[in-house]
């Protein structure tokens, strides 16, 4: 059979399809603006992370917040302990798609899909955290905004959403500014601080009830493993740079490990920084001030930097919400792929689509503001559950990893990857445990559903692929002997336009009318059968009569009645309609149309075919 | 050409037309039950009717009250007068229809439109001023609903439409039991009150603000216009008999026009005896109370007798409401096959469309309490604007008709409906004036708005029936050379199914495939031409390369440019789609054919076929 090529486009296809020169290599990402465009998620999670830290230890009061250093400390020794990790995960799958890849190759089918269920889980609640992490550094600034801060966060949600929905132009170099900037200020807040004796200003503290508990408990090891796990919220995003290895350019892993490991020294300095300060300056968690915003007044005064530290977090968190919103459309795509997803998230071309999941992550993300009522602390254990689970995932992918390579220092590697996986993993369960009646059920229940829901889409495709015979040459199609049924109610252009289509696609047309048993429609029918006589098309005019007030199942009875009739005859119901000239004048329309079809697709296995005739 | 009739229904149809006996007769209405069927809306008026004389003259003190008789018996004269012309509409139009068709005969097709206009407007007003009335009786009698009435209010609506969606048995004699218990309970009413000299019991009225202007004014002709004209709502429904005259027995108008008389005598009464008991009992209005409600309470005392007519008006008053979903939809298809409305509301069979109907009822009808805060004395003086637009244009050709019959005493006759249009037109244009600014404002920018709608869809259905030759025998249809496009992208028993398919409705068949420049694309591309090449099945596989990410509009392209090359062919796209097993399994199909269909339609006027292949 000969094959034939076509180019519709304006633009030139390419020749020949294997070796296209890859026009994009210049756009592709160094390791620094890598670091810039991927990083936004992790830089934004130091707003929130010490913050969830100081909330736990104050339930043990002053001395209770004296750990903080040390439970940072350790949550800096586990983020090394994830970079280690993912530097080798960008090694050993150069082409991205982080913990459910690492799953899949090592862990098999059904962890990839937990891992996959965890991330779908994380984009949802990145949005919902960001927002409100967002909002939580506006009303910092502006206390008297506190008080409607859910619809602070719904408004904010609200303009993202619409963003996304006109369709953005990402692009990575709009995310390297705020960025820098945010960024910039953090390390320009501790700096200073570090040559203060005490806070400058604790302006924005006063006036809030401290959270701190009078009478504090002891400092037990439950606590500190409590406040561990919490602060690891600070460690979100720092897999998305071993998830998006393509984007870099060549050699892709190493500058994308080179990325990564800037991205844990930054956040590291970061995270000890800042909690340098909360020692330095003995802050106390108060309710409707952020601890970022506490450290921005004693460090750098109640003046203009304070504000443009607020403003730069709150942009960074927007940003960073938006980031989901690019996120999980690749994730479902990767999932419908491997048909654990309805294919239609791998069909790149419909607009519809890309709609319909943002406004669905738009309306779990707005269910999630109004279920934690806009507070950040809420919603950070939920996130940090599946943030763990990825990464718990990720590291024990890696560990059979090694132990199946075997490479040098494997080991040590090995271990390094176990000891990872053993401290996420704990975090993991306690963060559950704690936080179970507070929200972290729902997050219990939604991660086996969704694992549920990917098998229950992959066994439905695996069935239907069997049935189509899917990979197999098919049955040589033959020719079959062809009956049109034209349904026709009245004399035009359309009728004349649809049975010359009709005798054209088949070996017999017939028209066919409905007629109801009152005076009027009989009236109608006479006068049509007589128009019919005098034009004398050449087409058999058949009259179907219905007690029932109905217009389409009449027909399909008919339908199935001939189909019945005649084995072996290919039935198309050919359906003409006016294709009006103006938008509005659809509403003029009959629906006759869409009813037919509806009963013929409805009840019958005939071919339905829609003519729509443009009015000369 | 023969003409073949086919009954594909089980029940027996009619062998010949227009002969058909009219086994509905001896359900139709005699004069006792069409009294009953047909005056709800007319009786449940008398609930709003008096309150609201009493409400204007109240602004005129105690003094103002007293005139409360004298401009009742002026409505009931006028009532005497609608009630003689309308007994002449029914003689004059026996086909019902009532003022559009009255203005339809004598006045014109633009004078008709208004008629229709201010029907439609008041089928709307009628939900919204039925369920503020109802609930307003409820809260009468339990007065701590009263801040609540809004939501009271909604939820009847809500529940009215509920059961409007789910369709119900329309049977007059569901209408006689509460309509009979309203008037009879109205009768008792007036009767006891007659024979009492005092109020029995003013409960109901303790406790309530008065709304009596203290600084009363002085009686002035405006004042008992205004108090005439918001009184006039009482006579709402009066038109209902002569819209359905054929839905009475023969001999139709004699049964319809007794009706009508008996109508007329017992709202006249129930007025004339409601409004001598508020000057016995020295009533005064008050927020919160209906007039209703006070009267029962000063006539049978605060006991079972009080309840049970709270509970009949609100029954009464929620049916009455309900009519207008009844009625609208009739309205709506004399205007649709007069081609003012979209023919989808003549279309009787689409159970879709009368749900889109009802909920837009349903909607409006909700603005309208929200708007009036759920509020009768709101919205009773825009509902008396629309109804006696009506009653002054069906008085008018009534005038035009005695004018042009000449029969015996039209001079009397003409003169009576001259002056009856005199004083509803005067009527009109007094409550127009008065509440302008209050909301009638609302009616004088919908109803001109109405009637340009009516008249642009009319033009459009003309121009329309023109440019498809309706009416004129059209050119005889002609067979074309037939090719058929399928879209293809994989190898399946669906392929070979629509290739089939194709063959028997074309003479030539081209299979085609789009294909981006992506490695993955590509890769598949040539498993599909080698599998192509391996399976043979005769037909063409035509390749089309695309740069952007669509699938749509390079096949559009390609179908545009065969058309062009190959005048006189009929270009068919067959798209095939496998009919998933279970409903949720549409989730799984990949929208490919809706992309495909929606960019051929926009683009090219090629037929489009879709296949439904069920899975074997």
């Amino acid at each position: 059979m000969p094959v034939l090529t076509t180019d519709p486009g304006p633009a030139p296809a390419a020749a020949e399809p294997p070796d296209i020169p890859d026009a994009g290599e210049r756009h592709r990402l160094t390791a620094v603006t890598g670091l810039a465009a991927l990083s936004l998620d992790a830089m934004a999670s130091v707003a929130y992370g010490p913050e969830a830290i100081v909330l736990v230890l104050a339930a043990a009061g002053a001395h209770g917040l004296g750990f903080t250093m040390p439970v940072t400390l350790a949550i800096a020794a586990l983020l090394a302990v994830l970079v280690a990790s993912y530097r080798q995960v960008i090694a050993a799958f150069p082409d991205g798609g982080g913990s459910y890849a690492v799953a899949k190759t090592h862990l098999g089918a059904r962890t990839s899909l937990v891992a996959a269920a965890s991330l779908v889980l994380d984009y949802v609640l990145n949005v919902a955290v960001a927002v409100t992490a967002g909002v939580a550094a506006l009303t910092s600034a502006f206390p008297s905004l506190y008080d409607d801060r859910l619809w602070l966060c719904l408004a904010v949600l609200a303009l993202i959403t619409g963003v996304n929905l006109r369709g953005i132009v990402e692009s990575a170099k709009a995310f390297i500014v705020p960025t820098v900037v945010f960024v910039g200020s953090i390390f320009v807040l501790i700096a200073v601080g570090l040559f203060r004796d005490g806070p400058v200003s604790t302006v924005t503290a006063g006036g809030h009830a401290s959270v701190l508990s009078d009478n504090a408990t002891t400092v037990g090891a439950l606590l500190l493993l409590k406040a561990f796990a919490s602060g690891c919220a600070a460690l979100t995003g720092v897999e998305a740079i071993a998830n998006a290895v393509p984007s870099f350019r060549v050699p892709r892993a190493k500058r994308a490990q080179r990325a990564e490991v800037a991205l844990g020294a930054v956040l590291g300095l970061m995270l000890i920084g800042l909690s340098v300060l909360i020692g330095r300056f003995h802050l106390q968690p108060v309710d409707g001030v952020t601890v970022l915003a506490q450290l921005a007044d004693a460090s750098l005064g109640h003046n203009w930097a304070f504000y443009v530290i607020q403003f730069a977090t709150m942009v960074l968190l927007a940003l960073s919400a938006n980031t989901s919103f690019g996120g999980l459309p690749v994730l479902l795509k990767l999932l419908a792929r491997d048909n654990y997803a309805p294919h239609v998230f791998a069909l790149k071309a419909d607009r519809q689509v890309h709609r319909h999941g943002v406004l669905a992550l738009a309306a779990v993300s707005a269910l999630l503001l109004v279920f934690s009522g806009g507070d950040t602390n809420t919603l950070v254990p939920l996130f940090a559950i599946g943030v763990f689970v990825g990464f718990t995932i990720a590291q024990v992918g890696m560990v059979r990893h090694w132990l199946l390579e075997r490479g040098r220092g494997w080991r040590g590697k090995a271990l390094l990857n176990g000891f990872g996986a053993l401290l996420t993993g704990v975090a993991t369960v306690v963060v559950t445990l704690e936080k179970f009646t507070e929200g972290a059920w729902l997050i219990v229940i939604a991660l086996p559903l969704l694992v549920v829901a990917f098998e229950t889409v992959h066994r439905a495709y695996v069935r239907i692929g069997e049935r189509l015979g899917l990979g197999r040459i098919p049955e040589t199609p033959h020719r079959e002997r062809s009956l049109v049924i034209v349904p026709v109610s009245s004399l035009s252009r359309l009728t004349s336009e649809a049975l010359t289509a009709a005798s054209s696609l088949g070996d017999e047309v017939r028209a066919v009318t409905v007629c109801h048993p009152d005076p009027e429609d009989r009236a109608a029918l006479h006068a049509l059968e007589r128009s019919w006589a005098e034009w004398d098309p050449g087409v058999t005019l058949v009259r179907l009569t219905s007690e029932r007030r109905s217009l389409g199942r009449p027909l399909a009875a008919y339908v199935r009645e001939v189909a019945a009739a005649e084995p072996g005859t290919r039935v198309t119901v050919l359906i003409p309609e006016t294709e009006p000239e103006r938008f509005w004048q659809r509403l003029l329309q009959n629906q006759r149309g869409g009813v037919v079809a509806y009963a013929v697709r409805r009840e019958t296995d005939a071919v339905i075919c829609r003519l729509r005739f443009r009015l000369p």
